[in-house]
């Protein structure tokens, strides 16, 4: 009997990085951890093994998609070589999705990554569940990606991070596209909200406009964004701030993927930079693996 | 006319590294070489534009896949980009096609990544074009992928070369499998050839057994073989006839991924290292592109 139950509790297997995040994800959903082995070849093609066979039990692969590239084609050879020896569902569980930005061309020629990304990986996953997709000009998830998604809110478990760490909260968008997450976040924790006007000049240039603060002097700033690569946009925000006089601020953001001096910088202009853990980083201060398992728990156990 | 003539001509784009093969294959081909401006943003995701249009016309990705892993999506995102504005046919150039070598499951759950890259590739292109795949225990590319494909023999380049270079050789076959290329190249260069007997013991560990050599003392070796990659085999193969007192050998191979210190290692045990350009290498003295736009023609101009 036993035996019986164990193979009908679904699967998880974690690309290399992601096995912390799917040992937490497979407690809070009653599912098992498989065993995947992968290695280099000398010549840079990937080995990969599914050691715990998926034959018949519903599986999820857990890898988050920051720096994607490299991580596409074993990403393909893990849910292909589930099907292999007969999975019943493959889904994919990304706690950072990536390719959502480029959704146009905006010079002629230039490839349209996110509907192009959402299509091939479409083809080999049946299923996906990740953390507040960096959706922009897309109104949801299902106008880019045909199978069956989950789409997770960090905003509680950041809210309440924020509510426990965080005395007198005034809680910052860095500029207009943040005021959805800042938004609910503040409602959450019932602390007021300002947005802030950013132009982008490049890459890695941009300027912020400051509202009127100075009612809000006696609160501690928290800036919320999405994402932070390059961070220059949080640490713009940080530092005009405190150009005002406004303490150094607390930095949250959802998906941690500073690139480059990005998180150096950012430091020296923060009193505390916290992140989730949808992509493992030194920031990472709130644990976002419950509420991305209670987001997928439909799509891993359904037939 | 004149234009109209030029728009009825094959775009070449290449990717990154693979310029100046593109430039030789287009003057074989009587194609022009698009503009394709890729960049990475500084989270790590690949930025794309194909700044010539191929509007209408047909179109060949010219991408070699040594080290594949971080260009499959930058590729996808090419033969997409051509196709959104309306491209007619969009073919792959690769000189070196990877992911042959796994054909089987050896342990349970092992992906069979030849099986799987080609379905993944053959989604994103029309036709493939491609010098001296390793196929291994395939019959053919037509028994792995399904798209029409040209398959380009490199032994007349490489036998064109040994004639030119090397007096009196003695060409030679550092394993069973290389067979299939040794004895072509020696009947093109009207040289005698032998196969020596490997054993393999791990990705880095092989071992050659050695014929009797005594009636080829006066010959040159020539060690001959499609892939270096750890360059274990070679480097075996050549110390194994120093061993008997014969000269340090000239290596050839077709494809020079050569990994890590297998290069250096190889140099100290031949006499000359050359290898056809492929995948660019420092070893590169055969040109192949003017075979590869042979095999390449008919496709490239079908309609």
């Amino acid at each position: 009997m036993m035996a019986e139950k164990i193979a009908d509790r679904p699967l998880l297997f974690a690309l290399p990085g992601n096995e912390d995040f799917a040992s937490r994800l497979a407690s809070a959903l009653e599912a098992e951890t498989g065993e995947l082995e992968t290695r280099s070849f000398p010549d840079g093609e990937t080995y990969l093994r599914l050691a715990t066979s998926p034959a018949g039990r519903n599986v999820a692969i857990v890898c988050t998609l920051d720096r994607p590239d490299p991580k596409f084609l074993p990403l393909v050879f893990a849910a292909s070589a589930a099907r292999q020896v007969g999975a019943r569902r493959v889904g994919l569980i990304a706690p950072y999705l990536c390719y959502l930005r480029q959704d146009k061309s905006f010079q002629p020629g230039e490839v349209v990554s996110s509907a192009t990304f959402a299509r091939a990986l479409s083809r080999e996953i049946d299923w996906l569940a990740t953390v507040d997709p960096h959706l922009h000009r897309y109104g949801s998830l299902d106008a880019v990606y045909t199978i069956p998604s989950s789409v997770i809110a960090s905003a509680p478990a950041i809210a309440e991070w924020i509510r426990h760490m965080v005395e007198r909260p005034l809680l910052i968008g860095p500029d207009m596209e943040s005021e959805q997450w800042v938004s609910i976040v503040a409602k959450l924790v019932d602390a007021p909200y300002r947005v802030l006007r950013k132009e982008r000049f490049g890459d890695r240039d941009v300027r912020i406009s400051l509202p009127d603060m100075d009612e809000w002097r006696d609160r501690t700033p928290v800036l919320v964004d999405d994402i932070v690569s390059s961070a220059q946009t949080m640490i713009e925000a940080a530092r005009r701030l405190r150009s005002i006089g406004l303490p150094p601020p607390v930095c949250v953001a959802v998906h941690a993927l500073f690139a480059e001096e990005g998180f150096a910088t950012l430091r020296k202009n923060a009193a505390r930079i916290a992140t989730t853990n949808t992509v493992a980083h030194l920031s990472n201060a709130i644990d976002i693996s419950s509420s991305l398992a209670a987001g997928a728990r439909s799509l891993l156990h359904s037939r």
